[in-house]
Formats: C-alpha cells, sequence, structure tokens
C-alpha cells in the first residue's frame, strides 16, 4: 500500500520548498487532500494568482502594479542616491515598519552555503552598479545585514562588487537592544555598544 | 510599504495549514512567487491532480482507482472480519511495511483537543460499527494508537463507539523497543514489558 501518485507528486512539490522536510510534505499533502473541494480550489486560485506579481527590476521586490518598478523604486520622493541592500524582502518590510529612510532598496538574498554570491546575485548587484555609475553614482550604499557571521560574509561581498558605484559604504549600527541589559548581553554586543557610545 | 495582496492572500492560504505558521507561510508564499513561471505551474498542476483522489469509504484512505474503496477493502484477501483503527494515514502505511496484518482498516483522525471525539468522528465511527454489524460482527476490533496519554484517550473513545461490534478489542503491544536497553527504559516501558513478558 503506498499514498496515491498524485499525493506522492504533490508531497515531492513541497519537499522542494524551504524549511518543509519530507515527512511535513507528506502530511501537508495529505491535510490538503482532505479538505473540501472548495478550500483545494481557494487554494489553487491563490497560487494562480501569484502570475501578478513580476519582480521590481530596480531593487528586486515583488509588485503587482503595472510598469516595471515597485511603488519604492516608482516614487520619486524616494532618494535614489542611496540604496540600502537587505537580505530578504520580509527585511525590508520591517526597515519600512520604521518610517526612517527615504531611500531606494536592493533585495539581494540570503549568501549562498559556499560563502562566495552566485552567478545570479554578481550579476544583479553589477547591473544595479552599473544603473548607479550611470546616475553619477550613489551618495550612500548602506548594507543592512543581520548582526550575524554569515551576515558579515554578505556585506564583505557585496561591498566588493558594487561599494566602488558609492562614496560612503555603511552598516546598520549595533549595540545594546532595546531592553538590552548589560548583565545579560554577550561581550560582542558590548563591545559594539562601547565602539559607538555616543 | 506591504506584501503585494496577492502574496499576502497566499500566505494566509498557506498558514492555514497544519504546522505552518504566520511567518513561515510569508516566507514559502516569497519563495514560491520567486520561483520561474514552470516551477509554479509545476505546483498547481501537483494540486490540481487532487481532484484525483477521493476517500475510500470503508477506511478513509485516499485513493486514485475507480470505485469506492482503497486497494485495500477492495482486496478479497483481506479479511473484513478485523479492523484496525489507525490515527493517520501514516500509521496505516506504517503498519502496512511490516506485512503482517491481513485485515481492514479505519482512519479516524487524531482525538480533538477538548478529548472528545467529532461529531465527524462519531458519525464514521456509527457508520462503520453498523457496516460491522450488518455483517455478523467483527472478529477483532484493535486499536493502533500511539502509546501516549493521547492515544489512551483515543482508544477509549473508539472503544465506547464501537466496541460492541466486535467479539474482541485489542491494542497493540507495548514494552521494549527494538534495541531498547533496560537501563535506559522508563517505568512504564519496564512496566510493559514485565506485563506483556512471554
Amino acid at each position: 500500500m503506498r499514498l496515491p501518485s498524485s499525493l506522492r507528486a504533490l508531497a515531492e512539490s513541497l519537499a522542494k520548498l524551504p524549511s518543509i522536510g519530507p515527512r511535513q510534505a507528506i502530511r501537508l499533502a495529505l491535510h490538503v487532500s482532505s479538505l473540501p473541494r472548495e478550500k483545494q480550489q481557494a487554494l489553487l486560485g491563490a497560487l494562480g494568482e501569484l502570475s501578478r506579481v513580476s519582480r521590481c527590476v530596480e531593487c528586486g521586490f515583488p509588485h503587482e502594479v503595472s510598469g516595471d518598478r515597485c511603488e519604492i523604486c516608482a516614487d520619486p520622493n524616494r532618494s535614489a542616491r542611496t540604496v540600502m541592500v537587505v537580505e530578504k524582502e520580509t527585511d525590508l518590510l520591517s526597515l519600512e515598519k520604521v518610517g526612517r529612510y527615504a531611500g531606494r532598496y536592493l533585495v539581494i538574498g540570503s549568501l549562498p552555503r559556499g560563502g562566495t554570491l552566485s552567478p545570479e546575485q554578481q550579476q544583479v548587484l553589477a547591473r544595479r552598479a552599473k544603473m548607479a555609475q550611470d546616475a553619477g553614482g550613489l551618495d550612500e550604499l548602506i548594507l543592512a545585514v543581520s548582526a550575524t557571521v554569515a551576515g558579515e560574509h554578505l556585506a564583505g561581498a557585496v561591498t566588493a562588487a558594487m561599494g566602488g558605484a558609492a562614496r560612503k559604504v555603511t552598516k546598520l549600527g549595533r549595540g545594546l537592544p532595546r531592553g538590552g541589559e548589560i548583565e545579560f548581553a554577550d561581550e560582542d554586543t558590548l563591545g559594539y555598544s562601547l565602539d559607538s557610545r555616543h
């Protein structure tokens, strides 16, 4: 006895998604197959709607608006002379919530396991650097990477690929987070907070 | 700035699936939206194929074969006088791999949080009990539930709902698992293994 082939095929598709293991994929496929037809249709419909989404040619963020740029990159009030490089779309959303940044973004993705940028990432950075150069160069390139070893590596790689197009390359500040008690802060955080005291 | 509405709608659909939280749902929606169109189509296709799956009227296991019964329930070599109740489809698959059981199954689902069977589960059990009674009653009803408190509760509820249709109600044996060392076994397991010594 095995699962029907359509269920196995769906589980295999699902197992290819990030953070979904083969057992979870089987459970999900079984769950979806047990849903009433109208709920299956709703899921199919939601997936189908993705055909309306395209990626902004400038920053890579998904958008549905007409034209080839997202809301931010099409906004004349957002300075094109500052670019903030983020790893993930959700990082961009978190940073936008702060409401203090009036420049543009570039979503670059995680650094692959090997620690070097993928050819696609190199291409995106080279294209964006050229776009910036053609417009007279950037005033500032902000590396909004996580305060982790992987983040540092990504920052290094992005600087190497695109730093030449900017007069200044900066990184997000580090130190004690809100509510952070000195007693419980690790040494690196305390070191940052000392270096960036004000 | 927010995610495009189609991405948010997909994330909301995904967040309704078991074991997928809202953040993972957003990550998944973003990932799927960044896939090339042909991979999105493949996923859509796999989901669409689920329309070929139906549930066996006798045991509830999904099947694609014509007719209203699955392979096992349609197999004249599998005794209809023994029914093994399992919680999940994957439990059935694990038990079938052992290759020692020649009866039928009934997939009943987990016991809801409140600890009492849902009206749907009650209905499935009542229908299956009637089917068994009409055929002269079962020789044996096997409760293949996990060796957990939740499993015990489920076993109790199933016995109450369907035990009357069987001459004998049994549970899977308990004791030391393969490779289990006495030194590391917990008291309950050792107690089971003493009770079931042979």
